[in-house]
C-alpha cells in the first residue's frame, strides 16, 4: 500500500503507551496488575437485568441520536435541578470519549489553540490533534496544582478552549473549591470554552465535588457511567452544556457515532438510581492503603479521587524504573511519559483487589531501595 | 453562548433530512412508515442469548482496541479464506459509521477529493466535510450505473477515495461485475483508496455479491452487523484491508471510540454462525411486492439488492410530492434530495411487514393519478 496514501493527522500521535505496557504485560503469566483504569467491581446486578430486559424486549434497533427519552429527560432532570441554568442541556454520547470527540469537533477550528494541564489523560492532546488543534500544556508539577495566573498568561487570541478534569488522571489529584471557581471565571472574562471533563466526579474522597459549572454558567460538562457503574465496555456517556454546543454535538454524532448502544441506555438509566456509597467507600480504602504503603519511600501527592496514584520514580527516569518494575516483579504500571512532557513520576491503578494492591507496594517498596 | 465558539466544519452539513421526515412522522397517528433504514426483524433468539451471557457473565469492561480476539479471529478466518490476500487485516469497529469515521480520520487530509456516486447515502458527505475533504460527485441518473469513463475522467492529482457503495442505498441497485471490477481495476491503476462499503452485502437478490476486493487487494472493505443481524442499536462493524491502513485505524479508534460495545462483539461473533437465507428470501419477496406495486404508475429502476426502491416522483419536486404523501396519506417517504443533488426521487424502505408496504403501494396508486 502506498504510504502516502495515510492521512497526516495520524502522524501526530502514536499508539498510546498504556497499549505497550499492556503488550508487555500479556506476556506475563502472573502479573501484579496496577496499570487498568477500569472499576475492579463488575455491573451491579439491576443495571445488568436492565441491560437484559431492554435486548429481551426488542430494544435493538437504533436509538433516538440524542439519547432515549429514558435517559436524557433523567440527565435533564438532575441537571437542571442542580445548575438551573436556562440554556443547559444534556444528551446521551457513545462514553465519555464519544463526547469528548464530539466536544472536539464542534468547537476546536485547525489552528485553535486547546489549554492542557501536564500530566494530562491521554486521549487529550490525539484529540486535539485529530481535529487540527494546537495543544498549549500547562506544567502543574510537582503538586499538581493550577496556577490561574500561569493560566491567564498562557491564553492568547486563538485560545479556543480550557480541557479541565479533576478528579484527574493520571494524578488523582481533585482540584481545591478556588482552584476550580478560579478557572470557571477566567475563562468566562477571556471568552474561552472551558471543558470540564467529570467521568470520576463520583470517586471524590476527601471533599464534595465541585463542577465549575457553578461558576461558569456555559461550562460544557462531559460525564459517563464507564467508572462510576464498572460498564466501560458499553459505552454509554454524556454532556450537557450551552444548547447551542450541545445541538452541534447532536447533529455531529448522527454522521458518526450515530447512537449510544441502545439497550445500554436503558441500563444507564436504571444505574441513575444505584447508591454507589460502598463502593466509593471501597475506593477510598483502596486509596488510603497506597498513600499508607508508600510513605516514607516515595514521593506522592495524596490523591483526592479517581482511583489513580502518581509517585515520583525514586531513581532513573520512570520508563527506567517501570521498565525495571515489569522486568523483576510482573508489576504493571505506567511511565509518566505516557501523560505528560515529563517522565519523572508513574501511575498506580488502585481499581484492584486489595491482594493485588498489597503485592503491589511489597514490590514498590524493594525497588525504591535498589 | 458566543457564535464563534462553534467550529467552521459544522457549518457543512445540515442536521440530516432524514429525521426531518422522522420529526414529521412523530406527530402522526398512524403513519405508514416507509421511511426506516433497518431490518424490521429482531436480533435473531441465539444471538441475543449470546449477548446476555456476555453481559451475566461479566463481559462488560473495555474491549480489546482492534476487537475481541472471539470476533475478530473469526472475521479473519472467513476474509483470509474469501480474498486470500496476505496484507489484508480485519478489525472490529463500532458500527459500519465507526468504521466510516476511522477511514475518512486516517485517510483523507485537508483539500483532497472525495469521488461520491450520486445518489449517495446521507452520512458520505458530511463524513467528509468533517475531516476537511472535498466531494466531487459523479451522477449515475437515470439508470444509477456507473460510468467508468466519467469515473476515469473525474479522477485528478487531489483524489483521494472512491466511496463505492453496492447494493446502494438509497437506490437498491446492486453494482454489475463488469462495473465492480471496473472500478476496482481504476483505481489500482491511477493509486487512489478504493473503499467498498458492502453493509447490504447479505441482502443481494439477484446475482451473487461480489466485491472490488477480489479484483484490487488494496480495497478497504467496510462492513457490519446492523442489517443482516437486525442489530444496529448494538453498533458493531468491522473494516478490513491493507494492514496499514487498518494499523491506522485502530490507532486512531484508541482515541476515538474505543472499542465496540464488549458484550456485543461475543453476540456478533454468534451472529456469524446464522443461516440467514430466510430473512434474505423474506426480502427479495418484500422487493417484487413494492416493484409489482408501482409497476405502470412509477418510473423505477428495479433494486437488486440492499432493502430500498429509488422511483421517480411522478409530479413536481420529490419533495413536494413527499409532502403531499405526508400529509394526505400519513406515508413516511424521504425525498431524493436528502442523498442527492438532485430532487427528482424519492426512496422507499420495504424493511416494514407486508401489510405497511400494501398501505403504501395503495397511497402511492393514489397519489401518482394525481
Amino acid at each position: 500500500m502506498p504510504a502516502h496514501w495515510i492521512a497526516d493527522r495520524t502522524k501526530c500521535f502514536d499508539s498510546s503507551g498504556i497499549r505497550k505496557v499492556f503488550d508487555l504485560g500479556a506476556k506475563l503469566k502472573d502479573p501484579i496488575n496496577l496499570s487498568i483504569g477500569q472499576p475492579d467491581f463488575d455491573v451491579p446486578e439491576p443495571v445488568r437485568q436492565a441491560a437484559v430486559n431492554a435486548i429481551q424486549s426488542g430494544k435493538n434497533g437504533y436509538a433516538l441520536t440524542q439519547g432515549l427519552p429514558v435517559l436524557r429527560d433523567k440527565l435533564q432532570g438532575i441537571v437542571d435541578h442542580q445548575y438551573r441554568h436556562a440554556d443547559r442541556q444534556a444528551f446521551v454520547a457513545s462514553g465519555t470519549s464519544g463526547a469528548l470527540v464530539l466536544a472536539m469537533m464542534a468547537l476546536v477550528d485547525p489552528g485553535d489553540e486547546v489549554i492542557v494541564f501536564d500530566p494530562y489523560f491521554v486521549m487529550y492532546n490525539s484529540l486535539a490533534a485529530i481535529v487540527g488543534g494546537k495543544v498549549v500544556y500547562l506544567e502543574t508539577y510537582p503538586d499538581f496544582r493550577i496556577d490561574l495566573d500561569r493560566l491567564a498568561a498562557a491564553i492568547t487570541p486563538r485560545t479556543k478552549m480550557i480541557l479541565f478534569n479533576s478528579p484527574a488522571n493520571p494524578t488523582g489529584v481533585a482540584a481545591s473549591r478556588e482552584e476550580v471557581e478560579g478557572v470557571a471565571r477566567l475563562a468566562a472574562e477571556r471568552d474561552v470554552v472551558l471543558v470540564s471533563d467529570e467521568i470520576y466526579r463520583s470517586f471524590s474522597y476527601d471533599a464534595e465535588f465541585i463542577s465549575p459549572a457553578r461558576f461558569n454558567p456555559q461550562t460544557l460538562v462531559i460525564d459517563g457511567f464507564s467508572k462510576s457503574s464498572g460498564m466501560p465496555g458499553w459505552r454509554v456517556g454524556f454532556a450537557h452544556g450551552p444548547r447551542a454546543i450541545i445541538q452541534e454535538m447532536i447533529k455531529l454524532q448522527q454522521y458518526t457515532f450515530v447512537c449510544a448502544p441502545h439497550p445500554f441506555q436503558w441500563a444507564a438509566a436504571a444505574a441513575m438510581d444505584l447508591d454507589l456509597t460502598g463502593y466509593v467507600e471501597a475506593y477510598r480504602r483502596k486509596r488510603d492503603l497506597i498513600v499508607e504503603g508508600l510513605a516514607g519511600d516515595y514521593e506522592l501527592v495524596v490523591p483526592g479521587g479517581a482511583f489513580y496514584a502518581f509517585p515520583k520514580a525514586p531513581w532513573g527516569t520512570a520508563t527506567e524504573f517501570v521498565t525495571k518494575a515489569i522486568e523483576e516483579h510482573q508489576l504493571l504500571i505506567i511511565p509518566g511519559s505516557v501523560f505528560s512532557a515529563r517522565d519523572t513520576h508513574f501511575r498506580i491503578s488502585y481499581a484492584a483487589p486489595d491482594a493485588v494492591i498489597q503485592r503491589g507496594i511489597e514490590a514498590l517498596k524493594k525497588l525504591a531501595k535498589r
